[in-house]
């Protein structure tokens, strides 16, 4: 029991600075003595609450964090996710048409970590991913989200094929969104109940995992490179639903 | 004038890759000796194009890569930069209105790379950056774009002051993009001749900067860290101007 709730190092400001925001997830707070006073807001906010703060040298940091830590590292509850039913429950209790966002293996963490950010600032209902051939919750995603991966869902699950056959049963329209999509994903109705996939940087949607959509939408590209970055392409795909949603009720809704 | 047009250095495969788009900008390729069968690619490419090739024990690139090489090294012309005059003559040449873009000292080269990924993509005319306090062309940017940096056009100015005046003059709006823009970014006109502003990763958009803008406009934010990395908020706003564009001309505009 206590084996699944071992404590955790996260470093780097932004995601010290988010656990504060998460009841109990903070135990402890490593401050390197070189850079005390760059972080005194974090050093304040550990005094209000009771958090214990270690000031220590910058290698003692460097040999745990493996990225840039800002000399500040914690140890921390992990982060917790949730099941799919859980997950299933959050757009009624929220009033919104369901939006899910699937990744089918995101390898890179700096990639899952900066999709972690946009989903959380678009208001992702959850994010769905595989445990394995996936990055998974590692210290770097949290650096790389800001601390965002705290406040977004996170289903992980062993095939996201299951999630997927669960989220069509459930009424949820699954929308592939890839290179190579026959629409363009400002033609295409996401005012609806939808749970948009993700493809893995260099593949894209798997092609089994691909048979399940009902749609597949593209961004127009116009350069000679020609592919956009994949974190950079699921906000394009999570703020359009996001812009539709502003603006049109399903009855009402022209494309435009 | 020889010293301008020295030689650098650029790694990873996708930069060497986009370099044989680029004329003469190839001078030799060094490929690991551990990694020939993956870069039998590149390898055929220079054989076409008549690029010497050397294979180098893995130590030679990492000791002048700063960075995840993927095996592949070359010696190239440095990119090259044009002036505000050529880059205010491009929207005529291309009949569409005015589409720049004007970093306001982005200072990591990652996040500099990932704009100019997507400004290639989205046929972003020319982008402008200021020479003092800003990422430069440094090699990391070339890997960061996905080679993207060789065909984006470039104006480096030592004030992005002047050119911003210099842009308004040729009746181009000047908007910045900012997280307290008054304005959503759907509700304002991007069909006409328009120059972004991108602020900086830290501090956004100078205040002596911002005085200039016609317009700040936002992204609405629905999270609890509430920012977007400000490569994935470029692209937002970049292909804003691409969506409108595609439905609207000037006087049909309607803002949905």
């Amino acid at each position: 029991m206590e084996g699944k709730d071992r404590l955790i190092y996260i470093y780097g400001i932004n995601p010290v600075q988010e656990a504060f925001k998460v009841k109990d997830a903070l135990k402890e707070i490593y401050i390197s003595k070189k850079r005390v006073s760059g972080l005194k807001n974090i050093m304040a906010l550990a005094d209000e609450n009771s958090i214990p703060v270690k000031i220590v040298d910058d290698s003692f940091i460097d040999n745990i964090a493996k990225g840039v830590h800002q000399g500040v590292l914690a140890k921390v509850k992990p982060k917790k996710t949730i099941n799919l039913q859980e997950a299933l429950s959050i757009p009624d209790k929220r009033n919104e048409p369901a939006f899910f966002l699937i990744l089918d293996l995101i390898e890179d963490p700096q990639n899952f970590g900066a999709i972690l950010r946009t989903a959380d600032a678009a208001g992702v209902h959850a994010v769905v991913y595989q445990k394995r051939r996936s990055a998974g919750v590692v210290p770097s995603v949290w650096k790389a989200s800001s601390g965002a991966v705290w406040h977004v869902n996170l289903v992980e699950i062993n095939n996201i094929k299951y999630a997927i056959r669960a989220l069509k049963d459930n009424g949820i329209k699954i929308i592939g969104a890839e290179a190579k999509g026959k629409n363009l994903l400002w033609e295409t109705d996401l005012t609806q109940p939808v749970a948009l996939i993700i493809g893995s940087e260099g593949g894209g949607i798997r092609q089994s995992v691909l048979s399940f959509c009902e749609d597949v939408v593209s961004i127009p590209m116009k350069g000679m490179v020609n592919s956009l970055n994949v974190s950079v392409a699921t906000a394009l795909f999570v703020y359009e639903v996001i812009r539709q949603r502003s603006y049109f009720t399903k009855s009402s809704l022209k494309i435009l």
